[in-house]
Order: C-alpha cells, then sequence, then structure tokens
C-alpha cells in the first residue's frame, strides 16, 4: 500500500495454445495496460509452454527480480494444469488440497460434481493467500510477491480487479503522445534524439504506423515527473513544428 | 534445410511499448502461427523493454538454448532503436554501417535525404546477413543464429517471408482438434488424463473458452506421428461421447 517511487512487476503466461499459435495472447496487453494505470511498471513478460521445469525456472528469474510476478494460466482441472504444482516447487513449499478453496468449489459446484479432477483447483501452495473471482468457483492464489491468475481473460481480469486494491503502487506513469503525422522518423530522429538525452529520467518513444500508401507517427513521452514530461513533448512539438515549415 | 525431427526457436519482443500498454503486440501470435506451420516449433516468448543489458541478457539466454532466435522491434532511425547495437554487444562482434545496407536505403530515400538518423538503419554487425523486405528500405539481418526482424507486423511480416525459405525446419506438427461443447472440463479432465498419460510424445491441452452465459471446450491434441494424433483424436472423441451420453 506505500507509495514508492517505482514498483516493478513481471508477467508470465504459461501455456503451449499460445506458442502454437491456437490462442492470441489477451493477457499481456491487458495487464500492461492495467498496471501502468495503477502505478506498477510491468518490465518483463514471458511466455512458457506447459512444461513444469520451464515454468519453475522462469518463476524463480521472474520473481528474483521484480516487486511482483503475476502468472496467467494452467490452474483448471485438466492434466495440462499444472501451475500451481511448479509455483510451489520453485518457492519450495508444500502443496495440498486447501479447505478454504473447497469450500469456494462447493459455492458453484454440486458436492456430488466435485470430483477427483476438480478437486485439483482446490490444491494451493501452503502460506497462500487465495484470489477470488466473481465468474468461476476455482480461485487464483498469491504467496510471497508470486500472483497467481486464469489464463482465460474475462477470469484473469476478475482476479486482477480482486488483488489490485491490496497491491503496492508507484507514482503513476504520466504519458504524453505527440502526433507527428506524415513526417518520416529520419527526418525527426536526430532533434529527438537531443530532447531525449537532455532528459535521461523520461523515456522518449517514436513508433511508426504505416497504413495504405503512407504513414502517420507517434511520439511518446513517458515519465514520473508531470512537469517534466509536460516541458519534453512541449519541445518536441516545436520541434515538430520547425522541421514541418521547413520540409514545407 | 536439413529435415530434423524437431526444430526450436524463441522469439524476443523488444519495445517500451508493448509493455506500457501503447500498444498490443500483434508479432507472438503471427510467428507463433507462421513457425508451427513451417515446422519449427516456438518454445518461448519474451518481451522486454528498449534497455540495452535487457536486450543482451535476453539475448544470449535465448540464442544459445534454441536453434533460432527471431527478435522484433527496435531497428529504425530513432534514439530508441538499439536492437543492432545490442545483438552486436551479446555476440561480442563489431558493428559498423554496411555499404549493403546503404544500398538499399539508397533505393528508396534520395541522397540528400539520407542522414545521420537514416544512416543509422544501415549499422550492422560483422557477418551478419540482410534481411529484406517489399515494404520498406531498412534491411534486419540474421547472424549467427540470430534473425533481427522488424517491430511494424506488416514489415516483420514481409522480413519473415524473405527468411522462411533459408530456415532449416522440422517434422510439421500435426494438430487435431476435437470441440468438448458444453461437457465442463472437470467432468472429463480425469478420463482426458488417462488418454494423455498413455501418449507421452503428444501434446494434449484442453481449453475453455466462455461465452455470454455458457462454455465452450475444445480439447487440442498436437504432434509429429500423424497416426498417434489421430488415434489419441479418436480416444477423446469416443470418451467424451461416454460421457455425454451418461450425463444426458
Amino acid at each position: 500500500m506505500g507509495q514508492a517511487a517505482s514498483v516493478t512487476a513481471a508477467l508470465l503466461v504459461i501455456g503451449d495454445e499460445i506458442l502454437s499459435g491456437r490462442t492470441p495472447d489477451q493477457n499481456i496487453i491487458y495487464m500492461a495496460d492495467y498496471l501502468t494505470k495503477i502505478g506498477i511498471d510491468l518490465r518483463e513478460a514471458r511466455v512458457v509452454p506447459d512444461v513444469p521445469a520451464e515454468i519453475v525456472a522462469a518463476v524463480n528469474a521472474l520473481r528474483c527480480r521484480y516487486d511482483y510476478l503475476f502468472t496467467t494460466g494452467g490452474i483448471g482441472p485438466t492434466h495440462d494444469d499444472i501451475t500451481a504444482d511448479a509455483v510451489a516447487a520453485a518457492l519450495g513449499v508444500e502443496i495440498s488440497e486447501d479447505p478454504r478453496a473447497i469450500k469456494l468449489l462447493l459455492e458453484r459446484i454440486k458436492p456430488e460434481d466435485l470430483n477427483a479432477a476438480r478437486r485439483r483447483m482446490a490444491r494451493i501452495p501452503h502460506g497462500a493467500a487465495l484470489v477470488g473471482n466473481k465468474i468461476s468457483a476455482a480461485p487464483g492464489f498469491w504467496i510471497d510477491n508470486v500472483i497467481v491468475l486464469a489464463g482465460v481473460p474475462a477470469i484473469m481480469q476478475a482476479m486482477l480487479d480482486d488483488v489490485a486494491p491490496k497491491l503496492a503502487t508507484g507514482l503513476p506513469m504520466i504519458v504524453e503522445t505527440v502526433a507527428a503525422g506524415s513526417l518520416p522518423e529520419g527526418a525527426y530522429a536526430a532533434a529527438l534524439g537531443e530532447i531525449a538525452n537532455a532528459s535521461p529520467e523520461l523515456t522518449i518513444g517514436s513508433y511508426p504506423a504505416f497504413w495504405e500508401g503512407g504513414f502517420h507517427n507517434e511520439i511518446v513521452v513517458r515519465g514520473k515527473d508531470k512537469t517534466k514530461v509536460a516541458a519534453a513533448a512541449a519541445a518536441i512539438r516545436a520541434m515538430l513544428s520547425r522541421l514541418t515549415k521547413a520540409s514545407a
């Protein structure tokens, strides 16, 4: 709940279906946008297959580097849902059926339908808090700085809403976008580089987009200090205006 | 050009704009689908920001583990385009302006417009082959097993078409999808797990999708042996049919 200058996160997307091209990932962009808006900087994302050793290695690499690690995918009832066991292995903790999770499942599943496969969704690493959601019965969980969410976008989003109020957040990122119109990147790159060099505490990016028969570039200024972001954006607008007149 | 049983690849997506939520990545799904279809298994994807040390670390981690490493993003003319220098640093090779790349640029850019910023797009690590494309002047490049492509999806796709005929490929992945209809995952998970256990050389995944007011699951069988994939898919169809009758 603190307000550090910067709170960082990584996202680990778990699932063969993303790497095989079957399913377009929707969680990276959603998480990136959501975390940015609440003041958490997403610094890295990875996609790994449903292979225990790959998940364990990625969880350990990422949880040690960032304030939070979010995972999506692999917490359903089928044999390919191995995220909870992999996270427990990565953290070196036991895992077993959690009575709190069984209770949540029973709110939506009849006792006679709570078979062995569905009970697997109640396997939770010891010491974890549960993460609920309004859409499905099975919970995610939160242990240390690792937050394990569903892969189905609507359920992942509901779980993120559940944990968001409990996350520590940093200063929000201030973003200003300057339209560069049809001025090509190569025409303003040198002048933009000078502005970027003069403000190392800001992140300034130039993003080309191509339409049929033309392009339309945008320059994005990002930083935590509103005054500095505004000053850099103003400098960029003045620079673009000067170059546009010069090329007219 | 060989036909190994398995040729593997990783994808490194480079760009602040993906992690900040500004730009939805379109390259992971495109690359995943494309590589799968030509017989290359995409085993991992990562997204890193425009930070030299992050790019260098990811390039070295991934190029050593997989047959190919593709990168997208960061090869334009602006100050935030640092991929070529980072790849050269990762591989420990020199980088300088490449006369072949200058020639390509001059096919689209007038000599008087070839300023210092645009010349940066001709900086190519020593020993690399160029990767052309039909859309823009600036080339990607291929050095060792690292293939550096543009981030703009249309240009990345054109570059991928350029390199694809030169890639070694493995046996193509055979994929069969079985619709499980509205039978819930928890009802078939145990039986599906038995089928998966009996065919460890196959990858069998169960993917729930939620519609308004219901769900529709799919089971996907993937493997390199057509007969085994077909046999597992048939076993799954028989299992689903048995369970559907039992629950009717």
